[in-house]
This record gives structure tokens, sequence and C-alpha cells, in this order.
């Protein structure tokens, strides 16, 4: 019997990021036939038929890949039976139908965790140095401190209050212990044992959360209860010199008020985002301005040298497909109706 | 017999930071009695004879302190034999006769390390993300990034090489080590035990330390030897993707060469900075408006929040100054003569 046949689909910038030979040679250790296929298509016509003609039971690729068609043949005898897929939300590329016919899709799953929580810790210490305020000053204006009067501040002995505690908030814990800061969160399901195990604080409430902390970091997955969740209200009971940070979904908060907010708290309340409602942010948003914001372009994870995690994890994947285990982050018609 | 006497000659400013309530309890637990002196003095020319009619045998005062006169009286009874000052470099303050005749100086010693490496630790994050380009990019013009285009970086699996290997570097340690990095240092003065207690490889020439890690943190002390010894040609050998910090001091570097190399490798060095050759940092610098280089104004230490730090290990010097224990960072004539 020979082995199962992986279509790895990717353009060559992908598999220069998430294959580099060390990681291609786990890829090759694997009881596989790879195909590869070099994105994009000469001929895109040709994309469902590509599959199909490999007799591929196993797809690996990236955002470059062409969505599968509904009409696809899945689950048979060399059919497609598995997809890899390297980045994060799934809807663009596989139809619901195709995972009710029983396709297996995995994505990045929680192997980016690790660079979106570092990006998470940036944006705190930017916060309290104001480094996002002093960058901007000291290019454009020519800058400088007024000694006694510059305000800054450490991250050492701080309480941080996280909104959300799943694997990137789990992941940011121990970026942070070494700060000997205090840490609570706020997140009804997740059981008891966890916070233990982290030695996490359990908030009762989102207000208990955002008043009793000196920095909040967003991490609360997007969902319909969870739209503009963060009021101006929530926003406002911030404390003074307190800190708002958010690596998580930005219409979580109401961005619009977060905008007020920090325009009326500009020397006591900093912000650090890396996300926002609308993405591209505007051009014309009031965020973009303001001294005590520190902006990023949605670029918390992966970077760019490590995109080779998740395609290490795809591999560990693969390896369970073949011997028939249960993969890892597989996403269930559960996980793809909440998926934005 | 009545307790020594030991002024206190701090600004209103300097009062509120350096000794909160908390801090300033610790204070009124020592067997000394204190005579509190508010500054700026209504009367300047009043300065010595305040601290000879005090009769205080230790002085403790920040960087509001009145210059000590070369002819005051020191050691004797009733006069002063201790200055523990709040901040940094005493040469402004203690004139080097005093220091002759005996009288004891210390200054804020180790316990600002940690804030400056958690400066370091900023640094290090804004170059791997190049927030430094971002923030003045998304808040001046409108920027967002350009897909898998924009090239971003983590820390995670970073080699770092450490140029000095003082109480900063030892303090940055555990703040890198969730990062899964390798640590090198170059500092041919610390002995093995050092390197064999923080798990950090010895880098045998500065050469080497430059061209064979990820990321080089720049902590050399100022001394003549170390005048300008970061030269181009170091510079120029950091690794394509690397980057370049400084928090120790900016005349170690080749100031106008770092201008240079920044410029000609504008996609492939990032570099950051809180220290440099002239301070405050010239309007028209040529490191002011460079993409690659994250700008801060001499921030690093201590932060406003933390300069009751300081305080606290004044204190615990006093009290070794009333037990006739060696007090920690004494400022001794060969310390004085070298520091800046």
């Amino acid at each position: 019997m020979s082995a199962p046949v992986v279509l790895t689909a990717l353009t060559q910038a992908e598999r220069d990021d998430f294959l580099p030979s060390s990681v291609q040679a786990n890829l090759d250790s694997l009881s596989l036939r790879q195909v590869p296929l070099l994105l994009p298509l000469a001929d895109p016509a040709s994309w469902p038929k590509q599959i199909v003609d490999s007799k591929a039971e196993a797809l690996l690729c990236a955002w470059g890949c062409p969505p599968l068609p509904s009409d696809l043949p899945v689950g048979g005898p060399g059919q497609l039976r598995y997809v890899a897929y390297l980045a994060g939300s799934v809807r663009k590329l596989v139809p619901r139908q195709l995972i009710e016919k029983g396709l297996q899709v995995t994505n990045w799953g929680s192997s980016v965790s690790r660079t979106i929580s570092e990006c998470g810790l940036l944006l705190i210490l930017s916060a309290m140095r104001r480094s996002g305020h002093w960058n901007v000053a000291m290019h454009r204006d020519g800058a400088w401190k007024d000694g006694m009067k510059t305000v800054t501040q450490s991250l050492f002995c701080r309480s941080i209050g996280l909104h959300g505690f799943g694997a990137i908030a789990q992941e940011l814990i121990p970026l942070l212990r070494p700060f000997g800061v205090s840490i609570s969160a706020f997140s009804p399901s997740v059981p008891d044992a966890v916070f233990q195990k982290y030695g996490v604080t359990r908030s009762t409430s989102l207000e208990n959360l955002f008043s009793n902390h000196d920095i909040i970091v967003e991490l609360a997955p997007y969902t319909e209860k969870n739209h503009h969740i963060v009021t101006e209200k929530l926003l406002r009971s911030i404390r003074p010199g307190g800190a708002f940070i958010n690596i998580g979904r930005g219409a979580v908060v109401d961005e619009a008020a977060l905008a007020r907010v920090a325009k009326d708290r500009i020397d006591d309340l900093q912000i650090g985002l890396d996300v926002y409602e609308t993405e591209p942010l505007p051009k014309d948003s009031p965020l973009r301005g303001l001294s005590n914001i520190a902006l990023l372009p949605h670029i918390a994870g992966p970077t760019k040298d490590r995109r080779q995690d998740t395609a290490s994890f795809a591999i560990e994947n693969l390896q369970s497909f073949l011997q028939g285990k249960t993969l890892q982050s597989l996403i269930t018609l559960d996980v793809y109706d909440r998926s934005t």
C-alpha cells in the first residue's frame, strides 16, 4: 500500500516562512507522499481538479490557497480527508458543507499564542514608559524629557487584570511573573483548577476587573455577547495612571468610546492597541494622533520568523492523522460557527 | 545619649516620589532623629550653616540638594559622617576632599537596576516588532501593514549578546529567560562563577559578541578605555535582521558611526536607544527620523513610581550606618574617580 498523499499548496513566500529546512525535514520524515503545488496557480480554474487528480488525502496550505468548492468529493478512498491550515480563520477556505460531510480541518491553534502574548508584554511595557509618545515626539518633534516632571512607570509590583483566560493569557503569565506582579482574570467559563494552576485570582465581574487593577489586558473572544462589552463606563473606571491593552479582538471594545476616554484622560490613562473594530484602521480614526496610545497594525502573531511554529504544529497533526489519532485544534461545526 | 540626627533635605516632589507613606514608615522606625529640610532653600546662602546647626551625622538627599562645600567639617562629634544620596552620580554634590577626609557617601547602587533592565526588554521587543516605526507611521502618516510583506520578529528562541555583565545585565536575565533565549556576555573582569550562576556563556571578544548573536545589548560602563569601543566595524558586523540596544552609556558607542550604519542598514538592522553621547539629544541628531531606531529620552531608570526603591535601599544603609556596619554601594575614591 502506497503512502497517503499530502498536497502542499503554498506560495513561494509561504514556503520560505512556514517551511525552513529544519521544519521541512520533519515533514519529510512522515510516511506521506508530498505533492508540492506552487501558488498562485497559472490556471486558477484548474484548482479543484488538481486536488482530485493528486488523490490527496491531506492538504497543507495557508493564506494564498484558493477556497475549496462546496461540492468537492471528500472522505472517500483517494479523496481529501484532512486540511491542515497554517493560519487562523478557515471560513474563507472551507465551506461549512465540507465539514458537515466529515472533512477534518485544523488551524494554527495555540501555536501562535506565545508571539501574541509577547506583543502584549511589549504594549504593556510601552504603556508604562509611554514609548509610543516618545517615539513620535523624538523622531518628529525634536523632543527630550523634562527632568523630574516626566512621568515614567514600571511594570514591577503592578496588578494585572486579564479579560479572558485562554491560551494567549496563559502564555502571557510566565512573561509577566519576573516582574513580581499580581494577576487576576475575568473568565466565567474557565474552571477554578486553571486559575489555581497559574496562580491567578478569579475576578468576579468586569466592573471589579477594570476598576481594581493597574493594567487591563483585553483577551476576550469576539462573540455576539461580547460585542462592545467593554463600555465607556468600564474604560473610565480604570485607575488613574492605569493602562488598557488590547491584543484580542477590536469589536469587543466600544472603540468610539475608547477614543473619547483616551482624549479625556490624556495624562492619566495609557493605551496599547494591536486590534481595531475596522481593519485596516481608517486613516481618519480618532485613535491616531493621541499621545497616550501606542498603536500597532495587528502584528501580534505569528511573527514572520515564528511562522515555522505553525507548520511544526501542523506536522504534529499530520502525524496524528496518519495514526488515526485525534487532531489538535480541530474545527468542529461549533467552532466554525463561532469563528470570524 | 540622644539619637543621631539625619537631615532629610528634599524638594516636595522628591518627598512625594522617594518617600511614600510606607517607605517613610520604615525611615521612622530607625533610631534616628529626623530633621526635615524642604528644598529649595529660601536663603541658599544658609545651606552649609543649616547642616552644621542641625548637628546632622547623616544627610538624605537627591537631585535638588545644593553641593556640599569642600571645607565642611566632617567626621567629628555632631558633624556629618554619611551622605545617603538617592540618585546616581555624586560628583556635583560631594567634593573629592570630603571623601578623602572620611565622609561616607552612597548612591542608589543596584536598586535601580531592575527598572533599567525592564527598559532594555522594552527596547528589545520594540526592535523585534519595529514598534518605534509603527508608532510614528500610524500616528503621523496613516500607515497600516502590508500583509505578508510586513516584517515582524519575535524574541523567542533568539541569541542575546550582552556587552557588560554587571547588575543591570544580571537583572535583565530573568526577564529574558521565559523567551527561551541563549545568552552570552563579554565582560573580561567578571569571574567564571558569575557566568555559571546565571547560565550565561562567556564571549571571548567583542568581535565574536557582535557578529554571532541576534540581539546585542550595550551595558558596558563608560571609562576612558571604553570611549567609542563600539566601532563602525562592530556595528556593521551585526547579523542581518539583528538588533542593537543601548541602555548603558552613550559615549561607549561611536554615535556618528551608529547613525551611518543605521541609515545604510535601514531594512536589516533594528536599533533601540535610551542613552546618547550628548544629552539632551540634539534636535538635529541624525538618529532622529530613522525608521529603524526606537528612541527614548534616557528614562530607563528609576521610573517615577519606583523611586521609592532607592529610598528603601538608603534606609537599609542608614540602618547599617547606625550599627557601624559596612554600607552598600559606598563611593570609594576609586569609584568616585571613575564616575561621570
